[in-house]
């Protein structure tokens, strides 16, 4: 769906002056040639069609507006954004510091997948577009006629149109089970947000995948568990867990703040950790250190995330080509508390 | 500092054409009465003189932009946005989230304090502000001639020209320092960020005052913490309470996040929360059920909070007059696991 773009004519005509009178109004400071009556019907034919001044021009490419678009998809309907994961929050704040250095203010979205991108960064004249996590196919396709830099974080999207920051998500999750495995587990489940096409997830499960299978370890289905990547599922995760028949001594779980829900509703059923089950997590959002026990984690520089994917845009928005840019920040495990050595009981 | 405003005129004399063209490149589709020479040279002044078109004749009331201002303060400097404390990402989430149902979209900055932010809100064309927490009175002052609503969070500044959302933050603390007096507790430590005027954690140090003197008890300067807004230093805080010889058996902490490192660096000296001293927080960010112990908690609706906040916004934008809104959110004591009973063993 797109939506039809209101023109300067289609205000002139509503309010019955020229386009000229129009462009005078919205750009001028008053001046007596034009009167307060015709000033008053240009502003409310401008009210009424939901107008908005086209601020740019984008084939001129000098016109900067200092505004870079950001968008954080609402992935699960109903919920609000960046309550369920403080990465979100941490991200947003390096963009915005980024940002601000450099003279740049944000505008942030929080986009339904009904909605439509485009329109949203054309109205507002943004210099460049952030979009965070996984989106579908169709509104990406939307966002490429914008004509301005868009850095996609954390998307396996490939295409000429779009920068990239990322991480080697697959490399970090055969990381984590290696870990695990070195330290004397043998049956280790997965636990993730929802495994999407192109969002790191995916990756996620091959990189746990292939560690178990060159440690000639077999991959239960019943090991595998999929939900959202937020508190409440790690609290589920742990209700499964023990309905399952606590048949793992060790989890690889993909986002901190899962884990920390995990944590929690393990210990309401007495399952402890790392004395009854190991797990190392992914993100070292802050959370991770300050959980009970601190967290061993796949520390992702999530500051330096959010600063290149600024950085991105301002080397775009300088150069004349458009020329697509990689950018893949590297991983490493920090060793907390929730692992334990595990020695079969044979 | 008031940033002289680039005028249409600037850039028209910069570029060697009258104002109408200027306007009529800005505004219209290209057409063949411009050349494209032209249009090069307008756009050329336009990012030059760094020009912003005034999209908000603002004496003009029906002129919208659907933007809504958003001002988180840097007040630490250094510190990145929002990073310290959950509390802002919620706040910020409720905001968006409100805001997007509405049809409006969120302009975020995290200022500086020596930054203009009249500055930036003008020239953006927001149709609101929502600054949250306390500034200087200087750029408050600024900010009035703007001439939209605006909504300040957490502060006590009283100024007509302003609406404000609070909560009671006095009876709040009050609330928290009676139920560890009710529970037996007699030396009790008041643990805070910096306490500023117009600001929150003085009415906090007041109604933890009050509690303790219509208790008889008497308030130990030793007893008083006061410092950042952040887990680090509520890790410092507890080094501070060994060096000071432990010298309470409960603690009123004035944020959660502060609570999360407090425990932790208690822990590292083998301080049991709540064996050895007990703690009544506040905030009831979604951290605070996450930690061990649970935290009990003072329980604000940050989600109710960054919800109204929009919505004096847009209800001042219908109403033709400037009424100062108050609103004032109620609060609740949360029970959960880092308070236990005290009987002084005298």
């Amino acid at each position: 769906m797109e939506l039809k773009r209101v023109s300067i004519k289609d205000v002139a005509k509503e309010a019955g002056v020229s386009a000229s009178t129009v462009s005078y109004v919205l750009n001028s400071t008053p001046t007596e040639t034009i009167s307060p009556e015709t000033t008053k019907r240009v502003m409310e034919a401008v009210r009424n069609l939901g107008y908005v001044p086209n601020l740019n021009a984008r084939s001129l490419s000098s016109r900067r507006s200092n505004l870079i678009g950001v968008l954080i998809p609402q992935t699960e309907p109903g919920k609000e954004l960046m309550f369920s994961n403080p990465f979100y929050g941490e991200l947003l704040s390096s963009i915005e510091y980024t940002a601000r250095q450099h003279g740049y203010h944000l505008l942030l979205s929080g986009t339904k997948e009904d909605q439509d991108y485009r329109s949203i960064a054309q109205n507002r004249g943004v210099d460049g577009v952030i979009i965070v996590g996984t989106y579908p196919g169709e509104n990406l396709n939307a966002l490429k006629k914008l004509d301005v830099p868009i850095v996609l974080v954390d998307s396996y999207i490939k295409d000429e149109a779009f920068h990239t920051i990322g991480i080697e998500d697959k490399e970090g999750a055969r990381m984590a089970t290696r870990y695990l495995i070195a330290k004397g587990h043998r049956r280790i489940a997965f636990i993730s947000g929802s495994i999407r096409e192109n969002g790191v997830n995916i990756k996620r499960f091959q990189g746990y995948r292939d560690a178990m299978l060159e440690a000639g370890l077999a991959i239960d289905d019943q090991a595998v568990y999929s939900g959202a990547v937020d508190y409440e599922y790690g609290m589920a995760a742990a209700r499964e867990f023990l309905s399952r028949g606590k048949r793992q001594t060790a989890a690889f779980v993909t986002a901190d703040v899962i884990t920390m829900g995990l944590i929690k509703g393990l210990k309401q059923q007495r399952v402890r950790v790392p004395e009854d089950l190991s797990i190392v997590s992914f993100d070292d959002v802050y959370l991770a250190q300050m959980a009970y026990p601190a967290l061993t984690t796949v520390h992702q520089d999530i500051g330096e995330k959010g600063k290149q994917a600024v950085q991105l845009i301002l080397n775009a928005a300088k150069s004349k080509e458009h020329r697509h840019t990689e950018c893949i920040l590297p991983l490493r495990l920090v060793e907390r508390e929730s692992v334990r050595e595990w020695r079969d009981e044979a």
